[in-house]
């Protein structure tokens, strides 16, 4: 395996979404009690009642999923944490939904929200951007275009993923203002009259500065909820090089048009994430579970039609 | 594999100290140019120069160093990032690591530093501290003691992980005030009069209210740096009954003088940990590279002795 020197970064991302008029990506969060039953029983005959049995379930979930939206869904964010529950196996499952998703020509955003001090950084970095060398050769640990970053340690903790974007043309984004309801605990608060988002978001489009592709947009963009709406005004006003990924549609509880001010005259500058409103449309949408993949498919035109009405991508 | 229903949470790491009258914790961060050219070697030769090769190489070091320390050493934080950095294979390595280290009776901190909305956390508690059902089969997804935790996003993304630590005798170490010279970008910045490190230390304690172990400790702990001396002593004060894991010490450049504040009269409250110091103490001391594990444990007897001079554990 050798690293991949094809230029990505946030410029291939923004392309996909031109070219499908689509600012989606689909959370790939296979939590266990969201995959079919029918999935799971076929897979624990086969491989018992084991980790390996469940990740099995796991990667032949998202293959149909992968198979039903890539050619209207320009990226895919697999949420790490579901992966690593199934321990060894998870991750295995992890790395192919990933090659899969790249196979079909998806962007890869990894969900993993890592951060830490500049030397393990770069161990992050290595994994998920720049790969490592094993002797003289080039490895790729993980096939992955994008990571998403904690930055509670500083710039000398994300110094190594920056750095790793402008080597390996990748992109990551830093969690400046979370979706969750409790996300205003430290990041509402008030350092010298603003709030700690801010200074994250200042502090993000600093470390993007260095890296601006061909649409206007940094490298380094932000994670900034849907379910803040008036934050990603500000943040929209504050930051205009910094691209959005935009969790909370959906299941969270987010509409398109609390997600508008996210996006430029283009309807570029923003890429909106739906998990658990895709992957378990079936459920919602109470069809046989057998075309799980099918009203993921629906859900994902409805919520593409949804948005688009309000922006339009080009 | 089932879940071990073994009382463990900070109790077991306190006892653990108290025997080996040591409180350090020895940090497994095998990044590639820390492994001995020998074992590279033999793992290249055997495995290719591959991400298999290097993963076999690490977790030969680790082995070696584990024997080398398991008797004077309470306790292994195997850092994530190296680990991720090698792939699937690299994770394999990494859950090989902890296991070996419980066998020899070690406690297992891993230093992943996770953090996610409340879905999302529940699946990384499930990968580190509860394990997961496959059908009806409770399975371990890796055998960890302990897990690192990051609380940006504030008390919905810490609560499945204190959850998980009451039901399945578990520990977790949130971050307050990092070790690494950026931490204060955002820690140290002011919140109503206060650095954000306090207000993160004030949740941590909060967090942790009904998870205290015999010895006066919560099992939900927090991360203090030992390079920031002051900010030690202050959170000591306001957090009597909070455990601390201490990182910063030797190659960081903290001494044993800056971390005494965090300890209570016994001589407990805290383990301190060292990465590079110990694993790559063959480097350092400039004996032969197949002595590695000898000077793992020459460099941990000093730093045992360095630190036992100041705090009798006990």
């Amino acid at each position: 395996m050798t690293t991949s020197k094809t230029p990505v970064s946030i410029d291939l991302l923004i392309k996909k979404i031109a070219e499908k008029r689509n600012p989606t990506v689909a959370g790939l969060d296979p939590a266990l009690d969201l995959i079919p039953e029918f999935l799971k029983k076929n897979a624990y005959e086969k491989h018992g009642e084991t980790l390996r049995g469940a990740a099995k379930a796991v990667l032949k979930f998202n293959k149909g999923l992968i198979d039903a939206l890539y050619d209207i869904v320009p990226a895919v964010k697999p949420q790490s944490a579901f992966y690593e529950a199934l321990g060894v196996e998870g991750i295995k499952a992890l790395h192919r939904t990933c090659e899969y998703a790249k196979k079909r020509g998806m962007y890869v955003i990894l969900d993993g929200k890592r951060g830490d001090i500049g030397t393990s950084a770069s161990g992050y970095a290595a994994a998920y951007l720049s790969g490592v060398k094993a002797g003289e050769t080039e490895c790729v640990s993980f096939p992955v275009d994008a990571l998403t970053v904690n930055a509670y340690l500083g710039s000398d903790g994300v110094t190594p993923f920056v750095e790793a974007c402008e080597k390996h043309h990748k992109s990551i984004f830093v969690l400046v203002k979370t979706s969750n309801p409790s996300s205003g605990e430290l990041q509402d608060r008030l350092v010298d009259g603003r709030p700690v988002y801010e200074l994250m978001g200042e502090m993000c489009g600093e470390w993007g500065k260095k890296l601006f592709g061909k649409y206007g947009y940094s490298a380094v963009g932000a994670v900034v909820g849907a379910t803040y709406p008036e934050q990603i005004k500000t943040l929209r006003e504050m930051l205009p090089n910094t691209f959005f990924l935009i969790p909370g549609y959906g299941a969270q509880g987010a509409s398109a048009a609390d997600l508008t001010a996210a996006f430029d005259k283009n309807g570029l500058g923003g890429a909106v994430n739906s998990s658990r409103g895709i992957i378990a449309a079936y459920k919602k949408e109470g069809c046989d579970e057998r075309d799980y993949a099918g009203a993921a498919r629906r859900e994902a035109v409805r919520m593409r039609d949804d948005i688009t009405r309000r922006i339009i991508c080009r």
